[in-house]
């Protein structure tokens, strides 16, 4: 029971199910007396079984599916009470997050949340459609798999028959999707349940769905047309909206023009880099910076000095952690007006808009120092003008490929290389000679979809030769033995007639969470956790019994050893 | 490269793919001399890129989808070489189990295995097809749950956030997908894993695969109905066969009829009860026993004194636990010969055998003990019979209900009632009044379905009423408290408006093989464990490193503290 109306002579039943809502109506001299009585008692949430006539209304409501109808009830069944749940079950609920979260079962009743479900289970169809289509056979991979650290860390299981030793629950299938590459299944899908022992942050799940894909006898150029049209089919076919082409870019120029290797390219705003118009005028910042690169926001050249002072706050807030933001208004008048006008002259200032492709209206907001932490706080700025300007629309999608990722990036903490995707991605043949010399010049065959400026996927061509391999894992700072024990069997196996390979893995909450113009992938999982890891419905995790710790012959303890 | 044949003049390659085999050929004359010294060159299982012209075959081979046609071959490119893998890429192959799991890459790639796994796959798409034209929408339930130590015992996964405390993973969604029908998703389904800690039988797997389903506003026969529907639909789709009726049986009746929950009534030799016939003639086995019950042997009159020793030591093996046999030979001449001609006249024996509906040339068997521990024991033998007469053929299937399970069954080593299906299942509402005073003989709604004598599914009607919920729990020797801290938040869920609910769950992986033919499940399973749990391919489980148990709060102990 949604909800009822009462008029006295006439009683309204709203009464919901999973397919929407039909009215019930209970009128005096139609209706028995007792059953109008019974009818009233009736109280929010009841589980209800009504018999009657289908009827048409009086007066109609144009706005619900069933609003031509009622029905005349001559039987009302109360299947099972309720008491009254501690928020409302309506599209705007009263019920914060916690509450929420604990009566999870309860909020699954709202229409919105119903909806996110059943969104993601059209998208899981709608994926298994196109890929059977492409002869692509799903096949389930184990979840009891091994702990490898390299990445992110496991969750482990222990064996109670294995004493001291542990199952880890997978990251992802990926050397087992590589397997079934070498055992000849040349097109391979799973829509699997993956984990990472991660600190969590907002909206990240430690267990998550992918897609997971991996296709034989490939290009790069296969793969990439085959996962667009996975994204162009879904969008068609779950919203109705035809995507167009997908644009490609390299990492080098997403970087470059973006500042950031997942762009949103639904708007412009294109990084412009001001070195030789702005250097040698005697303003230090600029001199001292490596990179001086600035963003031209359309018709703002009105901003008020609080809006700019807001801005300069944004990039000086320590997660973005620039020094200082410089401006330039180019008036509607022409003139231009800068936050460093004791350097340059109006005329520099008109070189800089005419760099920038400005106009009369615009406003430029520069940023210097060095060039890669300068790019990334100029893509925190350019997306905060995205927003404030409502360029980022939620229902608008712009989906591109980003290229050519590096194969290894350096951590200054561990004072060693790590692979960017994974240690199974191929170096671009043409680079390989650069993996001894220059190793972080080294070019992957390696990509990224993007949605509307969110990584939604990503993979690579694969490493199919034993050598290769075992020069990776060496560059990765493995030993012969710790690559031996961890992934001897891949190696192993690229010697028993391995064919040339690659994949994808599309993170399916995020995906679904982007086609349902949401921002949080939480109400796109029947049963989240929290970000301490919790489900706070069923209070897990939890202890358990000394039987069990013995059989698993594992005990807690307070402090590590 | 599947393999080769030379002659001199011509060599031709069998290249083989997923999609099965396709011959090369190579001839002198034709082909470049050195493009056919490449070829001979070729190893099997090398990996091959051939470029060249689809010509008709000669000599055709009707027994191949190719076989009208071969490939004369241009370019010849190895993409990868390959070692001789240690067994033969045959159906039958020389490689042992363990040889074939540690290599199960190769394995897979054996017409037989992918083969199993293509059905596997096919099972899973028509599954879907069923279930989502009847509405159902397929929910993702959560891996990393609560430990709920009633029922088998759990995997538990120590978690790094909340030191002490572990997730479990789950034997089944059970309470998830009750919780989504109090959401008001009436119709829910899942093709999962899960997972239990057992020890190992044969063909036991400690992750196993199952098509989870639930439905609300039912009764029993809809959910019947639905899923024979659904197997009818996969036999169909899947095997083209029609199965026709799916018999239903009352558990009471199998047990009294075959000795058996999950018989297989591929074929008849059902029970035949004696006791008024045999006892009170001075038989002091048969006099003493509780039952005395056998069966009928078609047209077996003739086994030598050999045959029916073997019957009699398969009785008494151990794992049987008969004390002995007694047969009667009706003889094709008319004239009856047992093995207690001395307790019987042939005028006695000539009862019986009209009570089994015997003719000339059957063979009479028969056993006698306390009831339920005999009749499994001739279940056994009957099975056994149906073996060696070959009634049980693997390529006929028999699918049918048994119903009416008991609610409980009582364990002697624990010295309490424990659930036959689980703590949820409802038990019949006109034996609700027999709970408190013979616990024992109350009937669950609870059902199975069974092919061929093996349990492919089971499930049942719900409690779906907190206080028959705790009532339940009370009764299998849960505190209050225990109930509370393990099932609160369902039976909460229980006074929110909870429709009437039930299911079922199939066992995937078996309902493959049964599909496929094969005794075993692991030929189904991609990536098996063996029977010590162990993946012997990827060596786990396996150790994990002191960082990884301090940063989980855990130490590994030798002995049980």
């Amino acid at each position: 029971m949604h909800r009822t109306r009462d008029k006295g002579h006439m009683l309204w039943i709203d009464l919901r199910d999973r397919y929407g809502l039909t009215q019930l109506i209970f009128e005096e001299g139609k209706t028995d007396k007792k059953l109008i009585e019974q009818a009233r008692s009736v109280g929010r949430e009841f589980v209800l079984k009504a018999t009657g006539k289908v009827i048409e209304r009086v007066s109609k409501n144009p706005n619900m599916p069933t609003g031509d109808i009622e029905i005349l009830v001559t039987e009302l069944e109360v299947l099972n009470p309720a008491k009254l749940p501690p928020f409302l079950i309506e599209d705007n609920t009263d019920g914060g997050d916690d509450l929420r979260m604990k009566y999870r079962y309860l909020d699954l009743r709202r229409d919105a949340v119903r909806a996110n479900l059943q969104l993601r289970h059209k998208m899981a169809q709608q994926t298994r459609t196109y890929l059977d289509g492409l002869n692509f056979i799903e096949v389930e991979t184990p979840v009891l798999i091994k702990s490898t650290p390299e990445g992110a860390r496991d969750f482990v299981v222990p064996s109670r028959m294995n004493p001291g030793e542990f199952y880890a629950l997978p990251q992802s299938p990926q050397t087992f999707k590589q397997l079934l590459m070498v055992s000849g299944f040349d097109r391979y899908y799973q829509i699997v349940k993956c984990f990472r022992d991660e600190d969590l942050r907002a909206d990240r799940q430690p267990e998550f769905t992918q897609i997971d894909c991996e296709m034989s006898f490939i290009t790069q150029e296969d793969i990439l047309n085959t996962f667009e049209g996975l994204v162009r089919h879904l969008f068609k076919a779950v919203k109705g909206i035809e995507i167009g082409e997908v644009p490609r870019m390299t990492y080098e120029y997403a970087m470059k023009n973006y500042g950031s290797d997942k762009p949103d390219i639904r708007f412009g705003m294109t990084f412009v880099e001001l070195n030789e118009l702005a250097q040698g005028k005697g303003f230090g910042v600029f001199d001292e910076a490596e990179l001086v690169v600035g963003i031209c926001a359309k018709d703002c050249a009105d901003y008020t000095r609080k809006q700019l002072d807001e801005l300069t706050d944004f990039v000086k807030r320590p997660q973005i952690g620039a020094k200082g933001l410089i401006y330039v208004r180019y008036n509607a008048d022409g003139s231009l007006k800068s936050s460093v006008d004791k350097f340059y002259t109006e005329d520099d200032l008109k070189q800089w808009a005419t760099r920038f492709e400005a106009q009369p209206g615009d406003l430029l907001l520069i940023l210097a120092g060095p060039a890669d932490k300068t790019r990334k706080q100029l893509n925190e700025l350019r997306l905060e003008m995205g927003n404030r300007l409502g360029l980022r629309k939620p229902d608008e999608y712009s989906v591109h490929w980003v290229l050519d990722f590096p194969l290894l990036e350096w951590s200054e903490e561990e004072n060693r290389w790590f692979a960017m995707h994974h240690p199974f991605t191929s170096p671009k043949p043409e680079d390989i000679p650069l993996l001894d010399s220059n190793p972080g010049a080294v070019r992957a065959n390696a990509y990224d979809m993007v949605i509307n400026g969110v990584e939604v996927g990503g993979g690579s061509i694969r490493i199919f030769n034993r050598e290769l391999q075992a020069r990776m894992f060496s560059l990765l700072g493995f030993s012969d033995e710790e690559a031996r024990h961890q992934f001897g069997f891949l190696m192993d196996a690229f010697e028993y007639g391995a064919p040339p390979h690659g994949g994808i893995a599309f993170g399916f909450d995020r995906l679904c969470s982007l086609f349902g113009g949401a921002d949080s992938i939480r109400d796109f999982i029947a049963f989240p956790k929290n970000n301490a890891g919790r489900d706070v419905m069923i209070d897990t995790p939890s202890t358990i019994s000394d039987k069990q710790l013995n059989e698993l012959h594992i005990r807690t303890v307070a402090e590590p050893k």
